[in-house]
C-alpha cells in the first residue's frame, strides 16, 4: 500500500485536523468530533444545511462547507457511516431555530444514523427534515439506488435555497425535486485501498474495465475489456438517458473523476458526452468536470445529468465559497 | 496502459476542445490551436496575461483562465513545450494595446519558445514582457531551477495585478516579486505514464519513494524507502526553509497533489507542514490544498510556500472566476 499516512487508523481524524486548520478563516472542527462546520454557523435566519457519510471521497462532503452550500458535514470513518452522536452534534451546531436539512446518501448505514440523529435532534426541539439521494442507475430497482456524484448537485441547490431564505419545507421540496431529475453512472478502471484494511478491495485485469462502480471500494454490474473514452462516455450517458427523459430539457453535467484519472480523461469524455446530448436535443445550461466526489485513488469517472427548471438553474448559478466548488 | 482516452496522439486537442464546449461561457478555444482564451479578452485597459507549458499538469494551465488569473494559455503536447506560433497567436489574442505578459516555467523548450513567440510578436509590435518561474528547490543550482506548484501563485497575483489596471512594468515587477519569494519541493510514490509512449516514465518498488520529483515523468534526486506522512512534510518543509529565510514572516502554503494522491493525505500532510511552520515562526496568512499543477496520474505531493508582503496578500486575495482557482 503506497500512500502519505501516519496510521492508518487515524487518517480521517487528520484529515479534519488539516482541513480545518488549513482553512481556518471560513470552517472549523467541532471540538472531540470529525464534524466541520462554517465559522458563520449557525445563523437565525437561515436553514441549517447538513451532509456527511463515509471519508474517502473528497473533497466530499467537508469542501462543500461554506456560504451557499453545507454548513456541516459529518465524516465517518473511511467508507464507513457516521455515527449517530457525531451527525446529532452537527445538527445541534448549524441550528439557529429555523431547522435543519439533511442530505443523505442512499446506503443502510448513512439512512439509519442520519434518521437517528434526527430523532435525537427533534427530542432536543430542533425541526429536522431530510433527503435521501439516489442517483446510481447501475442498480434498476430504484430503492436500491446509491447516492453518487449527483448528490453535489442537492448539495448546492438546497444550499442556495437556504441562503436565500427558503423555509426548512422549501428546502426539502427544492431538494426532492433535483433527486427525481437527477441521474449518474459510473465506472473504473483501477480499484482502491482503503488505508486500514491495506489491500485493494477488488482486482482488475490490466485489460479490463468495471462498468456501474459504487463509490466505496465496491466492484460494479459488468466487468468487460477497456474501450475508447468515446465508447465509455456513450455507454454511460446511454445508461442514464434510457433512465429518464432529458429530451428537450435544459440540463446540467458533471463529469467527476474517482480519484486517479486526469483531468485530462475528464474533458475527453466530456466532449464526447455533450456531442451525444447535442444529437439528443438536450441543451447543457452548465457543466462540471473534475474530481466531486471521489473513492480514494480509484481511477474511473461517473457522468451525472441534471435535468433543470428555471428554479434550478438559477440556484445552480448562485455564488459559493465552499472550498471545492467550481463553477 | 489504463486511460480512458480514445487516440493517444490526439489527447491534447480532444482535451481542449473539451476544455472550450464544457466552459463555453466563460472561455473558447483559438479556431486551429490549442489555446484556450478568455471571451472577454482582449481588454484595453488591461495587461493580457498568457502562460503554458506541456500539457499533462491539468488544471494547469488551462484552468487557470478567467477573470483575475490568466487571458490565455497555451497547451503543448503531453510533457512538451508548445511551440512559438501557438504562443503567437495566444498573445495576439489576448493583447488590447496595454501589452502581453508571460509566465513561463523554466524548462529550456518552454524558455527558447516562449521568447522566440515573444520576438514574433514584438515585430508586430505587441509590447510583451516575461518572467521565467524557478521555484523548485531539489535541484541546488538557482539556474537550473524547475518551475513548478508555485507558478500558480504567480499566475494568480499577476492576474489580480493586472485585473487592478497595473502597467505591464507592475505586473512584471510584482511576478518577480513574487518569483523571488516562492520555493518549492515535491515528491512521488508512484509515476506517471505519457499516453502516446505507454509505459511509465521510471519504476519505484513497492517500498520505495522518490523525493525532489520534477512534474515531467522524470525521476527525482534521491530515492528511499517510503516514511510516514509527518517525515514526508518535514523533509520537504525543511529543504524549503533551509533554502530561504521566511522566519518571522507570513506566507501563502500551498499543498499540491501530483494527480493521484488523494485530498485525505494531502491534509494530512498540510497539517504537519502548518505546525512545522508555526514551530519556526512563521504565519500562515492563506493555505491551498488540493491539485493545482499535477504530473499526469503520478501519486505525491509538493509543498509551496510564499513569503507575503501587504501587497503579495492582499493580491492573493482578490476573487478570480478561473474553473481551478480554488480559494
Amino acid at each position: 500500500m503506497k500512500k502519505i499516512i501516519n496510521d492508518p487508523n487515524e487518517v480521517v481524524q487528520e484529515m479534519t485536523k488539516g482541513m480545518a486548520v488549513a482553512h481556518s478563516e471560513q470552517l472549523h472542527q467541532l471540538p472531540g468530533t470529525t464534524v466541520i462546520a462554517r465559522n458563520d454557523a449557525p445563523n437565525e435566519n437561515k436553514v441549517g444545511i447538513v451532509s456527511g457519510g463515509g471519508s474517502g471521497h473528497e473533497p466530499a462532503h467537508a469542501g462543500y462547507v461554506g456560504k451557499g452550500m453545507l454548513d456541516a458535514a459529518v465524516a465517518g470513518e473511511v467508507f464507513t457511516s457516521p455515527t449517530p452522536d457525531q451527525i446529532l452534534e452537527a445538527i445541534k451546531a448549524v441550528d439557529g431555530g429555523a431547522g435543519v436539512f439533511l442530505i443523505v446518501k442512499n446506503y443502510t448505514g448513512d439512512v439509519l444514523n442520519f434518521e437517528m440523529a434526527a430523532e435525537l435532534a427533534e427530542a432536543e426541539d430542533i425541526r429536522v427534515e431530510k433527503v435521501v439521494v439516489n442517483d446510481d442507475v447501475a442498480v434498476d430497482d430504484v430503492s436500491s439506488r446509491r447516492g453518487i456524484a449527483g448528490t453535489i448537485l442537492v448539495h448546492k441547490i438546497a444550499g442556495a435555497k437556504a441562503e436565500q431564505g427558503g423555509s426548512l419545507e422549501d428546502v426539502k421540496s427544492t431538494a426532492e425535486k433535483v433527486i427525481e431529475n437527477v441521474r449518474s453512472m459510473g465506472m473504473a478502471l483501477k480499484p482502491c485501498t482503503v488505508p486500514a484494511a491495506g489491500v485493494p478491495s477488488f482486482e482488475l485485469a490490466e485489460n479490463e474495465m468495471e462498468i456501474g462502480i459504487g463509490i466505496h471500494g465496491e466492484s460494479g454490474i459488468e466487468r468487460k475489456d477497456i474501450s475508447t473514452a468515446d465508447d465509455i462516455a456513450k455507454e454511460l450517458t446511454d445508461k442514464i438517458l434510457g433512465d429518464f427523459d432529458f429530451s428537450g430539457s435544459d440540463t446540467a453535467v458533471m463529469v467527476n473523476g474517482l480519484g486517479s484519472t486526469p483531468d485530462m480523461e475528464l474533458y475527453i469524455v466530456s466532449n464526447k458526452v455533450q456531442a451525444i446530448l447535442t444529437d439528443n436535443g438536450i441543451y447543457v445550461d452548465k457543466t462540471f468536470v473534475g474530481e466531486y466526489m471521489t473513492s480514494l485513488e480509484m481511477a474511473g469517472c461517473s457522468v451525472t445529468l441534471l435535468k433543470l427548471d428555471d428554479e434550478l438553474k438559477q440556484l445552480l448559478n448562485e455564488p459559493s465559497n465552499a472550498m471545492a466548488f467550481q463553477g
